[in-house]
């Protein structure tokens, strides 16, 4: 590969560097995280945070997006003894919608031979979790979520979790046992040994994801992967690969390659170009083809719109939007065409056949969420998702991972009965969601619409958040976009952890407060989510290097700076000796109080 | 004035018109609504949306600055025969910071002598209230509310209210009230007679104030006047002017004159300008002139740190971030160097002498905000909204009317107890939070991080939310900022809006989301909160006049939009007869399902 191989955003964080944590059980665990270091005036070790970055921000790896990422699960996957390579399916015309020769994207140069399940076994994380083995992939979230702090159980909650169950220390055999209960998943497809594992589930940290994604309108694979790259450097947990017309295929490949996260994809979008982009002539058969096409590239959850059953489509008709979910608009249109149930839905054994031989997680798809604020918790978005719960039990019957999309539009107050019906039906498979929304009005916004629905609802339980870009209703999403919608969700993720409690959570609220009151500029700027802008908009009113140890800001200037008054109140009470002074003064207080509360 | 005289933002919104409605008990008001009107196809009426924006966006009125707004209430002020004018106090070189003559921002060319209460009378809306009195500015706030809506009291209510009173019909009876019973306030200084009344309290619309203001630093009053233009424009319900440093005195009064929404500021801020910047020289006589001064230029409301006691000051010693309350910080210094509780609170009687007579209401400050999510709800922030609400009790009896500032920075499971001890403590008077922001962590997002806890205790039952912008903690937000704050803000308010069930307040989301299903493209940047802003962001992807009109947008081309999909089965299934379709569909999907449940 020469001209194809874009250029993608490499480089370390300001003050940070990547650390890797060895595992106990697995010796050659090596689960990355970042390290911000402090100002020395600070007396503070070095914070250690959550790390989605890779090894793009890796000064110490060279990566090169032709060669692809290190497949550092590959002798994991290879040990368990219960996979085997073959040769695969060939790529057809048909997988990239049949585009000329000189616009057809380039293949990736090294294309590894697939694997799946020997014949009878299940190889998904569930099945391993269930027969009591805790997996590499266990341990290395197990730590991935720790991030180096001493185990809580000593420490007094502060938070509410709605009956969660979050543990004070985060062990391998809890993760082992969340897993096996399908309370969370790990998604890792044993065809995408690049990815660092992560774990989906109530009990553990609030993700995000970010879609991405050609369209037939707009934008190419360069511009694909590097938006990948962008979007895990800000935070994203996993990304989806929504692309639709042409280069589907290969482009999904040079993301796969390079992702260190999960990958998702909605199989019908590539389906449906194979035939021609009519929805009645999808038939199982390409359908099926597609599933096994993505399974040998590596996806690691495919959304998959089975819950949606022809009686439901009725109870769409009189919506304000209809239905807005593109997977399950397309199904509704076959269902209605052929008169019968999807092959979804009649398929769903065989489709579990499918994951289970390479361990795809389901991320059952909610093709009749809500796309207003009136169309919130109707009819037919509660049928679905009952229908959602069945088939969890289902694929948990195959030993399949499972997650349960949500919605979408919904109004504050009509959050909380999504969650607590989604626990119900779904016996508490992760949930995944869209925002959600909580108002229609502001498109060019709704990063912020979504923002608060989704803080709300990852604090009530969902696991992980999917992304909303500012041009959401408008447009496929820039560079700018899309960190824009990851740090606007990671803010939303990590609200949800404070309030529900997680252990460590606070750690670094603590340190940036820290910082801010002890006026280290420089530390409150490498601490924050987003470094580049914190330290742009101090630097747009105050630039002088002097500036960032000045002991104010350009907000209210030297005179009113409120910390600075407090630390000479600090300083003088001190002197005094804290409770005589407390004591004293409520003794005085009381004698200066001319006023009584004279209610007329 | 020629040179000084800056340029503000005039003209109308995009498709939209200004209209204004009639009083029926007081023939002379005119309450100015914003009308927006949709594209034929529709066969909707133009939607009516409550407008901030004063005669800026009306072509119909021509404004000049340094003329001023017409005063619509001076009027109704005077017709009440319980005021007079008075010669007022004389600009002193103290009152602008003793700034050179060579950049002394110019004196408004305009000035009106004040009026004041006329002896032993007592000119607050409150009073008039407690009277049984219906004034032209509580008719008007009944009109703008009801937004020209039908009574909704036949309406079924979607929303949680959390016990608030919130009526299917607003009457000016009902206005008055809930202003005589506390829980809500109109701000209107008898001096501001350009103000168009709004109103706060938990029955009605969530209010948005954005700050803004000149600091020792940066920013000039032609900036100033602007940014309010602006902000009012984008949704302000009030203006707080938070100016230090130099010429405040006339910044200020530029602001007023051209403000139609209520200004309020905090008067300690110039007080400490008067004494050099040394908080222990500050005076109650110093504080008094200052109140006395702003209250003739007619500032709507008062932020006053009375609530702050000297046994208090030690509770923030062990604080993460100490006190962050600009004006907190200075009484707690106050208190701390003479020993002795606050002028603010021993002269707090005298103070709302002051306020009753020129109709000032107050905005009783919360100096022990917390500043950082560990100092959250601690016993230094819950000790001082006690003391406020023994302070809303005397201003009460004093006819004074009152609101309650909150925080700051709370985590999500936290934000509930502030709004619930405030309701307990202050007896519903109406609260008004600064944010919360939900998260630390988050520099340069921080509308966003606030903009989460915003629409939360706005649901819960906040009254008006205090914008925060990107530049928190970093800089002074310049006009972009201001704009983002504000529509930030607008968001939350409307979610709360909505979730409170608020009748009516789905109007908007609903046209909305009509014309997004409908593909009314322009309508949908019409009717949204930024119209130009969804428009450009469109218009990045599919700039050609005809794609407003396409049936689908660049997120998903043509072969994916859902939406249109949606249209082709509403077509088909309105052909086959909906109940019957629906009827049928769920017997045959009945036969359809092989699966069961095999949970195992």
């Amino acid at each position: 590969m020469t001209t194809s191989s874009p250029t993608v955003t490499t480089g370390a964080f300001p003050a940070s560097r990547k650390i890797h944590v060895s595992g106990s059980r697995h010796k050659d665990i090596r689960v990355p995280m970042r390290e911000i270091e402090l100002h020395p005036s600070a007396g503070e070790q070095p914070l250690t945070v959550y790390d989605t970055s890779g090894p793009y921000s890796d000064p110490a790896v060279e990566t090169d997006i032709a060669r692809g990422l290190t497949p550092l699960r590959r002798n994991w996957i290879l040990a368990r003894g219960d996979v085997e390579p073959y040769e695969g399916r060939s790529v057809q015309p048909a997988d990239n919608g049949f585009v000329s020769a000189d616009r057809l994207t380039p293949a990736f140069p090294d294309l590894r031979r697939p694997l799946r399940a020997k014949a009878g076994r299940a190889v998904t994380q569930l099945a391993y979790a269930r027969a009591g083995i805790v997996t590499p992939e266990m341990e290395f979230v197990a730590i991935r979520e720790t991030q180096r702090r001493a185990a809580a159980s000593q420490e007094t909650r502060d938070g509410e979790d709605f009956g969660a169950s979050i543990p004070g220390d985060i062990t391998p055999e809890f993760v082992r046992d969340e897993i096996a209960r399908g309370r969370a998943i790990i998604p890792a497809n044993v065809n995408h040994p690049e990815s660092e594992p992560m774990i989906i589930g109530r009990n553990f940290l609030v993700k995000v994801n970010a879609n991405m994604g050609t369209s037939a309108v707009t934008s190419s694979m360069a511009e694909e992967v590097d938006k990948m790259v962008w979007a895990i450097r800000w935070g994203a947990d996993t990304v989806m690969d929504l692309s639709t017309g042409r280069n589907i295929h290969n482009t999904r490949e040079w993301i796969v390659r390079n992702s260190p996260v999960p990958i998702g994809t909605v199989p019908i979008y590539q389906a449906l170009e194979k035939v021609g982009g009519v929805a009645e002539e999808l038939t199982w058969e390409v359908y099926r083809d597609t599933l096994i096409e993505q399974a040998e590239q590596g996806v690691d959850y495919f959304t998959i719109h089975a819950g949606l059953r022809l009686h439901m489509v009725p109870l769409t008709v009189d919506r304000v939007t209809g239905i807005v979910s593109r997977g399950g608009s397309i199904i509704a249109k076959w269902c209605l065409h052929h008169h019968r149930e999807s092959f979804l839905y009649e398929r769903f054994e065989e489709i579990c056949d499918i994951c289970r031989a390479y361990d795809v997680s389901f991320s059952l798809g909610d093709g009749l969420r809500p796309g207003s604020i009136a169309d919130a918790n109707d009819a037919a978005q509660f049928a679905e998702l009952e229908t959602l719960g069945e088939l969890t039990k289902i694929a948990w019957a195959k030993d399949c991972q499972v997650m349960i999309e949500g919605p979408g539009h919904v109004a504050m107050h009509k959050i909380k009965e999504n969650m607590d019906k989604q626990i119900e039906c779904c016996d508490e498979a992760p949930f995944y969601t869209l925002g959600p929304l909580t108002t229609d009005i502001a498109p060019g916004y709704d990063h912020i619409t979504s923002g608060i629905g989704a803080a709300m609802i990852g604090w009530f339980g969902c696991a992980m958040l999917c992304y909303v870009t500012p041009k959401e209703h408008l447009g496929l999403p820039d560079r700018d976009d899309v960190k824009t919608g990851v740090i606007t969700y990671k803010i939303a993720a990590h609200a949800a952890d404070l309030a529900k409690g997680l252990p460590g959570a606070q750690a670094r609220d603590d340190a940036l407060s820290r910082a801010r009151f002890e006026f280290r500029w420089e530390d409150q700027f490498n601490l924050s989510l987003d470094p580049d802008t914190a330290r742009d908009f101090h630097d747009q009113t105050l630039p002088k290097d002097a500036h960032k140890v000045a002991h104010f800001c350009s907000m209210c200037g030297p005179r009113f700076c409120s910390m600075k008054i407090s630390h000479d109140i600090r300083a003088e009470a001190h002197k005094d000796g804290m409770a005589e002074m407390a004591r004293k003064y409520r003794e005085r207080g009381e004698l200066y109080v001319p006023l009584q509360a004279t209610e007329g």
